[in-house]
């Protein structure tokens, strides 16, 4: 199977990152590409990035239609661009977001939700919101460390990052954690074996899921919400 | 007060007729402008159409932080683009989706939503559960006409429409009804006299509702999900 | 335009409060009376108190529908007595907890309610629930400050006032601020600036939307919740 | 034990049928009172109505107070008053329709309603949202005949509302239903055969209730919702 | 009236102390019969101890049928078997979980529940979610103590629990406590004094409802939900 | 990788079919045992079926901890004794239902279920209130056909079925069809090509889903719902 990762910022340093990841998780059979768009912003988080990061990965995703590609993921915890995504591509797209969402849902009562920084809460819980989960979100929590601070001092990111998940699981009722955190990415296995819940890295989660979805041979629907759109002129 | 409305498609005569509206409704001390971007789609029917809208309205609202518009509206019925918009403006950004949901809460029981077309309907959907405000919700309903007939069969239009609004009410119990669906807009007095609810036009709804959050002077909330977005390099 | 303000309980002193408030912000041309009941309860801190005040304050509402009156706001902050009045008012009647609700979801993702006491915390909520925006409810404080204490202590008062809108936003998530406590009102502005986000208070936005609906031309449906009463015999 | 039931309308000829309907299904032990005010609407219909008749009931639930009532029935399937006379009362005040449903709520699955009049659905369908109840409600109908329809034509009341009922569990999946509605109060045994599921009245409902908490020597919270109300000033 | 109280786990001890309560409570003219399957485990404290706690359990439903019972009621605090009870059995069956939820929803707007163990808590909300009922839910709190520390310090048992109930009342909003904890079994009436709100035990609400649903003569449906099971074969 | 499925009624037809639908599926380094207890119902129709079935399909996953598996597969639509699996199995427990609910949601905006029995739908809408999906579930509908039809008219069945689907997609908005209903098995395709939407199987969703866990290495959460027992005396 062929499975096309589109890094939706245009980092080649983070789209490395990823390709490393899922160059390492991948079933021995399956191919990946690794790409992000020329044009848009290097980093994604606000809004404001989304709206310019997306037209550019609509036209990855629209060149990978020629492709043999089995599946497209989308490769930022935000899931911007997956509506338009999947209304043009007979291809499934696979949303990193809501993927995790899915597999959380199936390992635990509630699941928690580690972020980087306070900003992005309301957001994710708008997420959340909106694909209707709300009853099985036990919190969102941000760790709120500068980059500086991270760089500096990965050993007090560890320690906070720990204490805020026990929290998380003691206070909150968190029984699955996801790390929608890039600087935690290092310690999951550490939190999954010092407080005994799940801890799901993103990135790993969606690109399993792609695989097997690819695996399944289904699609996203295209009725309703995925409707292909009708050609429309340009200005 | 001085008010800006940008449409989000890039059509000269859907521009002009939204500027009729709010020239013919405005308060007499309202000063109003009516744009929209140079660049995308002339109309807007998916998520495809809105993620390439999205940044040439995008310019349009940070062009007008350097005017001094009291009130930003963005007329499109989807609300694309708004967390973005909010995050760079410090002027009121008034989506017209949001403030017509609103003003129905405070109508009626239930509202209940007319559109064009069966596939925008679970997008509809989505943003209503996005909102929170699912169990307000009666009924979204399509005309199913195509452009043509609507243009051949005035007549049959109306009558379709106003057959289809009497469900909504005697049926799904809608006691307030939006129409989401230009082709019935002209309808609107006919069909509040006929059924006795309230018909609410997202244009007008939303230009009014601008005119009053410009004229309480508080503006969307910056902190959570509205953060202004952080200086970032783009490629 | 033409406003009736019924203040629901019998004090003078509130009802020139809230006279004098409408007074300044009402525009130019809005023609505003503002009263009240000549019997009931002198404040409404109460179920027991609201039943009482009720029927007195429908009176009003019914000399209402002989004047030229383009909008009657209730003006309490718990809509005690807005069904009835609807119920009999050809007139749109504006509910002020109602409509400061619709307001705050428009400015950001979940608001927080402040109020004097905690006994009235789970009215409050209740009144949320009926109105189905549980999903958008950040959090309900109270004051708990004695009137002799307010009276006695301003600055006590507002550095109290200020701390506890403070923990909402930042440990409940609040991005907008409803006043429900008169002892905070003068304060609005400051809370504002310290805390960059939206302060309601419910007089001014109540009045700005009956302002804004009689504008409009629109008024609440008279089918279903608010169908008209049949001729009825009273013992 | 002593039951007062408080009939809230002021028609001697229901509140005669209310005390031989419990006279009937009154444990052989209880003492039963069964009043109604004696000002305020001959039968209740509407809000407008139930404003109007709360202030004379809770005057008879003051009394109560002085008498040794283990129990005081709100006999309308309506609540109205119930928030206020829980405040005032240290009597465990029963609300007819609260009660109702949660004896339906461990029957079934869901419960539907049958109720007499379209324009009631409404609040009706608010009681449920208000009680955080919506997602074990299947339906609610309405029989919809005159007065006169009913008089006339008992044969024909009774088979539509069986055909009604049939509908409520073979389509909308009522698997209890609640007969809100006098028209087909003597029709709920067949009901119950014919369709097999539970069919409530509210009053025989209500009443044993009513016994069940006096028999526990249970009260209504005194704490948040039904605090009791201060001393107040009255014009 | 006569009354089958089946306690579901194994433990004599149990068995008797809730016969005792149910003895003392009960009716004058209520006939009671307390038993237990003689084979499944001793005290059900997981799921896995319910998976083997119910088929004996249900074989005591069975030959209640052959008997002339008006009500059995399932005696243990998570409600284990009883649908499978009820699609067998045309003789009432009260659950004890749901009937103690039902009476909570009546008698103030929110209610807490106190257990004994964290690891259960999840499983409660669980089931409060799956009755529909969480915006009724103020909270769950653990009491975590050890057996031996509730045997070796009973005065240390009481305070905790007590401190813990307030905290439910005062920060969580509970306005009636449901007792789901043992050790806390003879404080009821201590809380209940002390916090001015209903305390609940589970064990004599359920059994008075059980009493009020045969004095009513209604029967659980068999529609749905609870429809009897075809003729199966087993191996 | 090794997969033990375990069906959980105690037909070898039934089993032998997984076992030919997991056979075909599986990945070809996936090792696959499908087994099914010895003692209990030969098909599972009701709650009564579920509570004999699950205490021998817990002895096989107790045995299946001494082997080498790296996922358990409950095969059973109605995911019965899942979580007293999890509470024992330190080897992932996949849930057919909830792994199909969960991949479900990841497809499209609503998903309909297609069942054969009306009886069970009430039980089907239980679980997914219980999971906290409502929102996103557009239809449960049955098809109604006696296993005689189902025999006796393979042609008509699969007209019926496809009417039905047409009938989820158009009516109910259903935009991704879960067949839960084995007389539909074979027309998954036909569904999917005609109706456009994804059409899921069941056994091959959930056994995908038990080697993309198994992939991942994670396993469900030990904390809270799924907590192990605790050491237990049994009679």
């Amino acid at each position: 199977m062929k499975i096309l990762v589109a890094n939706i910022n245009t980092s080649e340093t983070i789209t490395n990152k990823i390709r490393s990841v899922v160059e390492r998780i991948k079933r021995t059979d399956t191919e990946v590409d690794v790409v992000c768009p020329e044009k848009g912003p290097v980093t994604i988080d606000s809004s404001y990035d989304e709206a310019y990061a997306v037209p550019p990965t609509l036209e990855l995703v629209k060149s990978a239609q020629e492709s043999d590609y089995d599946a497209i993921l989308l490769a930022c915890f935000c899931d911007a661009g997956v509506e338009a995504a999947r209304e043009i591509s007979s291809i499934p797209v696979i949303a990193m977001e809501e993927a995790t969402y899915a597999v959380a849902l199936t390992l635990g009562s509630k699941f928690g939700l580690l972020t980087e920084k306070r900003e992005r809460m309301a957001m994710k819980e708008r997420h959340v919101r909106r694909a209707g989960l709300l009853a099985r979100l036990a919190c969102i929590r941000a760790l709120e460390l500068s980059t500086a601070d991270l760089d500096a001092h990965p050993e007090e990111t560890k320690r906070r990052g720990l204490a805020l998940a026990e929290e998380m699981v003691v206070k909150d009722g968190a029984e699955v954690l996801i790390l929608g955190c890039a600087a935690m990415a290092g310690y999951g296995e550490d939190l999954q074996k010092q407080l005994g819940v799940p801890v799901l890295d993103p990135t790993v989660v969606a690109f399993k899921y792609a695989e097997m979805i690819a695996d399944m041979g289904v699609t996203h629907s295209r009725v309703g919400l995925y409707s292909p759109p009708l050609p429309k002129e340009f200005n």
